[in-house]
């Protein structure tokens, strides 16, 4: 099947005022869709960033990826992808290059659940499953009111496992939110923490001791990525599982991750990762290490990909939701989710709801 | 000083036919040029890519850089560099990003001098050295006639050394090149191979040990950057070192090699390494780890940077000159050059040799 032409457009889509310890206050999401023509079928992609780079996103996928794809045969993904990454070399091995690959990934497996008639988890092999969902804020400048309420709104909906955000500069403070979140959940809902790369190693292992009374499920994004040897430290010193993955670019980086045993539960990102070719291998690599995995954000193309995975233990149900710009936003039943039937990634934009975003 | 306004301009210029081992064929480069206005200052600032990825290098400076730096002091350049990386973490840690913030962080050290009536190289505490240079050929594809009518021009040029690129699939004929070329130039010149990162580390070490019989002065990039333990390897069992830089995207990627001992020859590139400020960080690591330093490309920015390093041993003269569009270009005298004594960088482009090829 031949790629005849891919289009993209650019949108800025508002985020109520949230925010982390490592990206600051967040306002915005930028979204790249981007839809490819191949014999009479037309697949979409889609890619985002937290409000910074996407401009630049839509130019390499425009001006360097789309017009050497154009002509090729879409079928061989593994070919385009390699393809990609060697042509963005120089200036890519992660970061922007890993987003705009990931835009013509999924647009590519899109097209291959089209031509097959199958839904995404089947062309992996796999059958759909329930997966249980967390509820996940961005929620470190919010009051601990608003986050109590916050995570009330998570137990209604039957989730059960909730995130919450920690990197208060004063530990006591994430100590009494920790606290009080486990306090309001009991002892039957699943809790993870996630300090955003905030820490320095010795920092990120005191304040992981002092919250590990709270009974936490993982310990996610405690230092910087660069600083491998530091989480294999963390995944050895403390009892709460080390998670990371959202912040690794390439198959390159997780492996180093994971033959350093410096992760515990392998998070996947397919637009971070650099596209759902890239996420795969990190979950095959999961799969051989015997690591627990899940998901960040994507909530709707990791349902297919957890599906893939063996001990696949969460879905993180995003704060940043795409459900509003959906026409069929994912459904949570009993706090758990499943991927959709119809072929390929299930996932079409609803363009009048974006439409107000265009360009911004 | 408080920052005004930044601006830029896009080129795209063209390369004779020219390759490597990893890059494959390339018929153009890219340049993004910056200028800062601060308290009646202008400053200059630049970036480049071989060809891809430039119109994105562009985006991120005017959509995701400009718009914080204006307003912003820019007196303290490490501040406004964390800056940059910050906002940028998301989608950067290196790739494009690096490639964005240089353009930025080569402006800010230009207007450091203009104010300071300082070259670059003083502001570094160096002194002005001359440096030796050794002639660069992007020449995979070229002919052995070809190959050997270049080395005759660097001869003719007075270089000390100069370089070959390996990687032909055929191990006889890179061999046969290196070899020639060796027997061009006699004993007395230095000879440096470079394999554009083409093998795997089993590949690198038998071609390494095939090599050597010819008197390698380094052996550039044998294999992935990602393969840090591979060369590691390569410099423990091999004679021949290993040197390795321009794939570098970040001061971690800098301290990992280090740490490692995975390079005996370190090589920086102002622009892929992420501005000046992370190539004076990398200097500075060579320098605690008693290596041998040298530079990509910059000729120009580099005679600056490797004036502050202790052990700087070579400046590249590469095949990327961009002598047709400088005011004044570097001199090179009986095969060394010497950073400028003007104020900033030295570096002004010729805004008419650059008008053609503006936004092609």
């Amino acid at each position: 099947m031949k790629i005849e032409r891919i289009e993209t457009a650019y949108y800025r889509l508002p985020l109520e005022a949230v925010g982390d310890a490592g990206h600051g206050l967040l306002d915005s999401e930028e979204l790249i869709t981007l839809r490819l023509h191949a014999e009479g079928l037309e697949a979409h992609g889609y890619t985002y960033t937290i409000g910074k780079g996407g401009r630049a996103v839509q130019a390499v996928i425009d001006h360097d990826l789309a017009p050497i794809l154009v002509g090729q045969d879409a079928n061989d993904i593994q070919r385009l992808w390699n393809m990609m990454w060697q042509r963005l070399l120089y200036v890519g091995r992660g970061g922007l290059a890993a987003f705009a690959i990931a835009a013509v990934d999924v647009a590519l497996w899109d097209l291959h659940g089209l031509r097959d008639q199958k839904p995404l988890y089947a062309l992996f092999g796999a059958e759909a499953r329930d997966i249980p969902a967390y509820g996940s804020g961005v929620d470190l400048p919010k009051s601990l009111d608003d986050l109590l309420k916050q995570t009330e709104s998570f137990m209604a909906r039957g989730f059960p496992g909730v995130k919450v955000k920690i990197g208060r500069i004063d530990p006591q403070e994430d100590e009494a939110r920790v606290g009080a979140v486990r306090k309001l959940i009991g002892p039957g809902v699943d809790l993870m923490v996630d300090a955003n790369m905030t820490w320095t190693t010795e920092q990120a292992l005191e304040r992981g001791r002092r919250l590990e009374q709270f009974g936490l499920y993982w310990y996610e994004e405690p230092t910087i990525p660069e600083d491998v040897k530091g989480h294999a430290r963390l995944a050895q010193e403390l009892d709460v599982p080390i998670a990371i993955g959202e912040s690794l670019h390439s198959p390159h980086e997780f492996q180093r991750y994971v033959d350093e045993g410096a992760v515990e539960v392998l998070q996947i990102d397919p637009i971070t990762n650099g596209g759902i070719t890239a996420s795969l291998k990190a979950l095959q690599m999961a799969d051989a290490a015997g690591l627990k995995t899940s998901s960040h954000y994507t909530d709707e193309l990791s349902a297919h990909l957890l599906s893939a995975s063996r001990n696949a233990v969460y879905l993180e149900k995003h704060a940043f939701a795409l459900d509003p710009y959906l026409q069929e936003p994912q459904r949570v039943v009993n706090g758990h989710v499943r991927p959709t039937e119809v072929p390929g990634t299930g996932m079409r934009f609803d363009e009048s709801a974006l439409a107000p975003y265009r360009d911004r």
